[in-house]
This record gives structure tokens, sequence and C-alpha cells, in this order.
């Protein structure tokens, strides 16, 4: 067989030859782009020559702190389409960790969106290998600075040249794309991707049992470019055609919904937070979502509640994945087996809050201290992952030896299995709450709770106890007007059915809100320092 | 990223973890044995073992010559998974060239079907390397024979180890399998499949936009397991779960449609002669076929009648690929796009005779004397290809140098491209007739004789003309009951408003049939010697 490598490259070059006329519709700050394959392309094109014109070589770093837009699209092909590594950086970290990224993967080049510019002026000078900056604007002029080397991106692609060629001698290991994690604790953990493992991940979202992503989708994905390259989205629908659609800078639950309706969206993609925020918007308003064929959740487990309320009122499949920045990201896909059709409606909500199957390719082992799990539903064990889309080190970073052991990624998450090889995420190794020398999982409560009619949000903490070690506390935010119409009494209540009565929380702290990260996950940490000190009063 | 291989192993392993309760129901000589993929594992474990005690080494070849079995299948995976590799042996060649590709490929064992083993029998003096034959029959007993060293398949698995472990330690680009091309011509050409080739190819038929191959559906491979891996079919279904039906030994059209009924098969692919076939079965008994959702036709051009009597008629959705014993096979896939959906069901039967637009990770070129063709749908030129799953050699063959030029392949297939880049296969580069200096194609002819109701099979060959160099001669098969009820001239006025006045054959032969390959193409060679013969009568 002919040794020829996956690129990134060839896979815009198919966008180009076989579906020309396809679009990508963006939103930017100021107005609706609406592209097709073949402009992007030509565009794409253009902006490998600009990179190659401003010094960029092979292997060099290029940070982009952008929203989903077509032009961030453009930088996902160009950069590594010319040998050069996409490093996406999260705008949502503190200062200290941007600069720390940025310094930590040396980047040469930024392209940052107009609003976040700002941030960029102040930082610059703790920048240690930046030479260039790009503003990507829709204006004609670029924004106030005293910053020298600045470039505006319309400006790159109108002196560029659109017949620049995607480089051919890449070898499919080759570097492609890096992204630091959102680390809740600790400095940032850098992840490079390749060719290889982005190629292989575009074909694992296609499968017909897995996103399944077509020709035919109109794919919005609402999770950020900055986050596990959107979890691969834009890179697949590319691949095979799909239309896109890019939210763009600051949307809301109001967008996304008018978006489905208007463009007719046929999958989008992101964290349980934003299905929160949209459910809500579309119990509120009126629209007509009948375009959608699917709702991916991935991040942190999804609610039963949010799940029952999207399959069972709205008729939207909700499926459930899981993965990480570790793993490009796709690890598990949840899909009913063709066997379940029987299933009554609760079996089958009941399905679509574990987190699925493994993708073919990867490999998975579930451990506990005394080896491999049964598959039984109720051990748990630490998740362990290896294949051709799963990390295999922290970049330069001396942390890659606890979590890459004997060639197995150890994700931290603590599962179940069922017989039918489903994972449930139960946990993270470090949030299980050790009492009287029994686990007990957060994460399990908290879905629980999130499922009582009064719960908007529920995270559960651990606090030092004398007696057992640790005791579970939970955090309650109610939705809107339930406020002192529900006591903690019931919420308890509501929990001593379904669960040991150890596992009962010693107490619920109500609140306006809970801290979360950058990628809205839980900051468990912060939360735990909040009922301390509440505690103490 | 890890570097971690694809392996046919892990294939396999997939479906034990993940689907252990889905079954393979396989017709053998003597009946129909349902086995689960739990099942299957285990016998595929006990295999290797057994390979393993008969001294089956790394890179040693394991010839089958057997029909589609589960026997067949668990060979599939026991060979390359113990690190061997898979020789499919076409059992329709002639018995010069099957000792030809046993000798020349070196296969160290032959596994044998119980109704081709007298075959084996009688040649068997003339093989250099094979030291073991194992019969795969369900009887007690093995048939009578001379030869020493001849296993029974079901004593090897059960003294084998059914907890025998996949090779761990390949590389995915180690040999996995082997095919010899069914040549017209000369010796067979023998092409090497690697366990990425396969695992590649498989990734692409599990795509929603190829053959879309789920853990949901029920599918027959109809196209035999000794020609290209049985286009690939029975690894992806095992890699992705789906049910299989195994067809077994000289099936017959009605076998098809029963076992479609019976099975509810959702998927299934072939030949256009077994098509026409079951289009006759299912024309003149009544069954039940609605849970086909897709017939896959690859090997050659199919005619246009029978998708329409496919698609408009019976409602059975008409899939048309295109590739060749160098592409593992598929290379492209046909499949309306989205924005196609409103052509008339004219223009869609007319876009299902294309063979498709290219399959993600291959690149093709479509090259005449000039370089390039424009894709304006009517200039014809011969489909280079390149990729993962393409070969880029014979095996120990100097012929390698006719096909394999500059990295990229030459298929010997004439193709038009249209704008969305769909191919249409025209003809052969040998099969197109030279007429005044003008190519003419015989297939195009054929395709519209075939589309009249009188005519079963057509074919066109070239005859020298001392005038136009080459003139057109068309051979036809009527249908049953049509005998003396068309003339020659109803058929080329039925030519004459579809084509050029020069493309219009010169004469119309009426025969009883068309000789035939081994895999079911028209042996245009042996034809034209009839004809001669004919002409000079």
């Amino acid at each position: 067989m002919m040794d020829h490598s996956l690129t990134i490259g060839a896979m815009m070059e198919r966008a180009e030859n076989f579906f020309p006329k396809k679009e990508v519709i963006s939103q930017t700050h100021d107005k609706i782009h609406r592209l097709t394959y073949k402009e992007i392309g030509k565009r794409t094109r253009s902006l490998m020559s600009a990179l190659d014109k401003l010094g960029i070589q092979r292997g060099d770093r290029v940070g982009t702190l952008a929203w989903n837009t077509h032009r961030h699209l453009e930088i996902y092909f160009a950069a590594p389409g010319m040998g050069a590594v996409l490093h996406t950086i999260n705008i949502r970290l503190s200062p200290e960790h941007i600069i720390y990224i940025i310094n930590h993967a040396e980047d040469k080049i930024i392209f940052v969106d107009e609003d976040i510019f700002p941030l960029i002026n102040q930082l610059h000078e703790h920048f240690t290998t930046v030479k260039t900056f790009v503003v990507m604007t829709d204006k004609d002029t670029l924004p106030e600075t005293t910053l020298t080397n600045v470039y505006s991106y319309e400006d790159l692609i109108r002196d560029g040249d659109e017949t620049y060629e995607f480089l051919e001698d890449i070898d499919e290991r080759d570097p492609a794309g890096m992204c630091y994690t959102s680390a809740t604790t600790g400095k940032p953990k850098g992840v490079m991707y390749t060719h290889r493992s982005i190629a292989l991940h575009s074909y694992a979202l296609g499968l017909a049992d897995s996103a399944a992503v077509s020709e035919s989708d109109v794919a919005m994905p609402v999770v950020p470019q900055f986050h596990v390259n959107a979890w691969g989205i834009p890179f697949a629908c590319t691949w095979f055609g799909s239309t896109q659609v890019m939210p763009g800078p600051r949307f809301t639950p109001e967008r996304l919904a008018r978006f489905i309706e208007e463009y007719k969206v046929t999958i989008t993609a992101g964290v349980p937070t934003i299905w929160l925020g949209l459910l809500k918007e579309i119990e509120t308003n009126n629209y007509d979502l009948a375009s959608l064929r699917g709702v991916l959740c991935g991040g942190s487990a999804a609610p039963i509640g949010m799940i029952r309320a999207f399959e069972q009122k709205h008729h939207i499949p909700f499926f459930h994945a899981y993965g990480a920045t570790e793993t490009t990201p796709l690890a598990t896909f949840s899909r009913l087996k063709s066997y379940q059709a029987d299933l009554s409606m609760d079996e089958k909500i009941q399905e679509r809050t574990r987190q699925g199957i493994l993708a073919p390719g990867l490999e998975m082992k579930v451990v506990d201290e005394n080896g491999d799990i049964p598959w039984d539903n109720e051990t748990m064990g630490e998740l362990l992952l290896r294949g051709p889309w799963i990390a295999n080190e922290y970049y330069n970073d001396d942390r890659t030896e606890k979590s890459f052991v004997n060639g197995w990624f150890h994700t931290g998450d603590v599962v179940t299995v069922d017989e039918e090889g489903t994972i449930k995420i139960i946990d993270r190794t470090s949030d299980l709450i050790k009492s009287g020398g029994e686990w007990i999982s957060s994460v399990e409560l908290e879905n629980v709770l999130m499922a009582h009619e009064a719960v908007f949000e529920a995270c559960v903490v651990a606090i030092p106890d004398e007696k057992w070690q640790e005791r579970p506390i939970a955090c309650v935010v109610l939705h809107d007007g339930y406020d002192g119409k529900v006591t903690k009494e019931e919420l308890l209540d509501f929990l001593k059915p379904q669960f040991a009565n150890f596992w009962i929380p010693d107490d619920v702290i109500f609140v306006e809100e809970i801290p979360k990260s950058s990628v809205g996950k839980f900051l468990k940490r912060e939360l735990r320092k909040i009922v301390l000190t509440f505690m103490e009063q």
C-alpha cells in the first residue's frame, strides 16, 4: 500500500473540489458572512501565503484568541496546511495563564478577534516569542494600539496568493495543532495534536453510529473553537462538506435558537450549561427547531431532567459523548443499540444519561486497586484510554508521567461499565468523597438533585469530618421563582429513596451561583472554600 | 499522540466487547449456523492458536478457497490477528492460475471448503510451498483423500485455545491480506493489503455519506469473500457490530431473496450480474424486501434499466460504487448531494448511473494526453488514484511499473467528471473503440442497449476496419420470450437518438450468452474472437 499521509490540507482540498457551492455562515462582531467552500479555500490559501511571507516556518506555533467564525476556521486549515501548528488559546483563562501558555507554546504569531485585542494590548509586554499580531476585524481600520507589527486579517487575505499550495511533504505524525487543558488547579497543560489524530478523529465523527457528520448536515458548533478544536467538528464538517454555522462572539441562547430556526441547523454541540440556557429560551419563546437531528453534549455529565426535556418534550435526539483535551476529544458516543429499540421511554432516557461506547480505533480499560473491574454497572473504576488520537504526553511538562503510564492515558474519570460496554461517568477521581471508608459520588447526587423541579444547578463537595473523614454537602441554585418555596429537608427527602443512607449530604446550602471554570465545569475547589467559610459563620 | 497502530485483531476485540450478543448467520453446505460475536471471537482465538501450533509464523501466507461463511470470516481475523497474511483465492480462476498464485504467494496452509476440496486433491502436487490443508466441513469425517496433513476445521477449533491473544506487536503498515486480480489476460497480479489499509477502508465504509455501515445493519455481502475482501464489508461489519448474513456456497437468486426477507437484511453488495438475477427472481415471485435500505453495486457499471427497476419499481435505494483489487476496493461512492433533492426522478436515476465522489482520504486525478481534463461531464480521461488504501505495487511482479507511476495508481479506467466531482466510468482504456480518430465508448452503448425492454445483456466490441481503423459491433442476449420479436434494426434505431452517428454499431449479433470472467465481467477479448468467427461465416 502507498505510504500516504492523511493531512489537514487534503481535507480542505476535498471541500474545494467536491463541495465548492456549500457554505459557511459566520457571525462576526459586525455582520453575518456567507462564504462558499470555494471562497473559504481561496482565503485559506491566501492566508497560508501571508503566514509564509510573515516568516512563519514549519513547526512554528500560530496562536489564536478568537470566537467561532469563518476566519478562525480558515486559520484551522491554513496553519497546519503550510506545516505550522495551530494553537487555540482559551480566551476565558486568567491573564497569567494566557501569558503562561503563549510563552510555553512559544507562539510566533497571534490572531486575535477585535473585542479581545484590548487584552493583548495589556499583556503583550509579557510575551517572549510573539513577533506579529493579526486583528480579525470587519472594519477598514485597525483598533488603536501602541503595538507595532499589527496586521489586519482582511488585508493579509487581500494581498495573499489564493493559489498557494498546501504543503505536500507532511508526515501524518507531524504536529498540526495544540490546546492547553483548562486545569482547575496548577498551570494549564499542553496537548499536541497531529494531522493523523485529527484525520482519524474526523473519520470517527463521520461514522453512522457516532455523530454521523454528513454533507447533508447544517452543523453549528457551539463548543468554542478554542476548546479542543470545537470537538473536531470544523475539521469533520469541512472534510465531509457539511454547511457550517459559526455563532460568533458572545452569543446568547436567543441567537442560538434563532440560528437553528433560520439556518435549519441539523446538528449542534456544546456543554450542558449551553443546553440549559437553550432550554430556558425555547420554553420561554417560540421557535421551530424541527430541523435538528441531534444535540451533542459533552464536557460534563448532562442532568437527566435536561435530557428528558430535549427528548420527550421537544423531540430532539440528545447524544451524550465523552472526551477530554487529551483525547482530541471524542472517546465515547452514546447511541442505543438496535435491540434496545423496545425499551420504554424511561429506560431510553436512562440509557441516554450514559456516555456510550468507545469509538472504533480506541481501546479502554477500567481499573480499580484490584485491576480490571467487572462490567456490572455498579463497580467503579478509573477509565484508561489508548489509541491513535489519545495523547502520550503533556507538551514539555513534567506532569506527563502522572497521567501517562505504561502506554495508557489515565483520565482521572471514575466510571461504571454495564454489560453493553457503555460507560457512565461517576466522578473525577479527585472529586469522589470518601466517607467511613466508602466512596460517594458527588456527580450522582448532583444529577438526582438537578432532576428536582425547583433545582437549576446543584454541586456536591466534600468537607472534612472527624468521624467519617469526609462528608458531602450540597450547594443548590434554585430556578427563578422557587426562592423560599423549597426547603433543604424537601431536597434531602427527594434524595433518600435513591441512595444508601450514608450518601445523603449533611446539609444543603442555597447559593446564587456555582463558580465555574472557563469551559463551564464546576470549580469544586472554589466552592468548597465558600462552603467552609459559610459553615464557620 | 500515541503512536498506536490500527489492527485487525483490535477490530474483532471491539465486536467481542461491545457487541457480544449480535449474530453472524451463515449458510454452509449442510445447514444454517447462527453464532454470536462472542462465539465468533472465541473460535477466532482458537483458530489463531491452531495456526500457531501448525507452525504458521508472522508474515506467512494463509490461503483460502472458500465461499462466504462464518468460517471464512473467522480466518479473515485469525490470520492477520496472529501476524500472518490472509490470502483469499478466487475459486473461479482456471486451475493453472490457481496453481500460479498459490505458488507465487508462497501459501503455507490452505483452508478449503468441502465442495472445493476435490480440486485441491487434483492440483496439490503442483503446490511448491503448501504444507497443510484444512477442510471446512460440518461433517464428522474428512472427505476421501490421498493427501496427508489434512485437518478438519472444527477439530482445530475444538482443540484450540479460546483465550489466545491477538498479537499486540503489529505495525499498522504490516501486511494483513492479499488478493490477486482476476486479469482477463496474462497471469493474475497480487495486491498486498495492510492492517492500516483495511482499517482506514473500514472507516470509509462506516461514514454516513458512504455505505454508513452501522450496528443496526443486517449486512449480506453477496460479493465473494475471495474477491477483494468482499469489498471490506466483513471487516467493517465486525468492527461496527452489524449482524452479518453469509449466503454460503453456490447461492441462487432465490436464496438471496429469501434471506433478505427472512433475516431482514438492510444492506447487501454485489456485481450487476447478481442484481440482474435478483431482479428476475423478485419480479417472478413475491418477497417482502422492505428491510433493505440499500443495494451496493460495483465491479462494473450498472445499466440504467436495472437502477430504475430497483429505485422506481421496488423502492430500494441503489448505490453505485467504484473500486478495484488495487484499491481495497472502495474508491468512490454515489450519493446525491443534499441540494440535489429537488431533481426529478429521471434526473436522480441518471445521477445514480454515475459512480459518485471520492472517499475521504483518497486523492484523484483524471488525465488525458494534455494533462488534467476539465470537469465538464464530457471530456474523457484515465482515472489515477492515490491514498492510504491504494496499492503502490503488484506483489513481486515486474508489471508494477506500468500501473504505478510517480506515486499514482493508473486504474486503466476511462471516466468523465461532472462539476459536482462525480465520476462516470466510460470504459477501460483498452476497451475504447477508436473510429476515424474519435473515441467511442463501448460501455455507453451497452448501457443504453440494456435499457431496451427486450435486452437482457449487451456487449459492444471493436472489430478492425480498413477505412475507420475500428468499428463497433453489438452482441445482444434477449430476455426470455423476446426471441424473434425484436430486430437488429429496431435496436439500432433505439440507439440513434442518443448518440452521434459514427457511434452507432455496424451490426447487432444475437447471442445465447456473453462470455464472462470469474467475477462476472464481460470477456471482450473472447467475445471479439466469437464475433470475428461469426462474421467470417
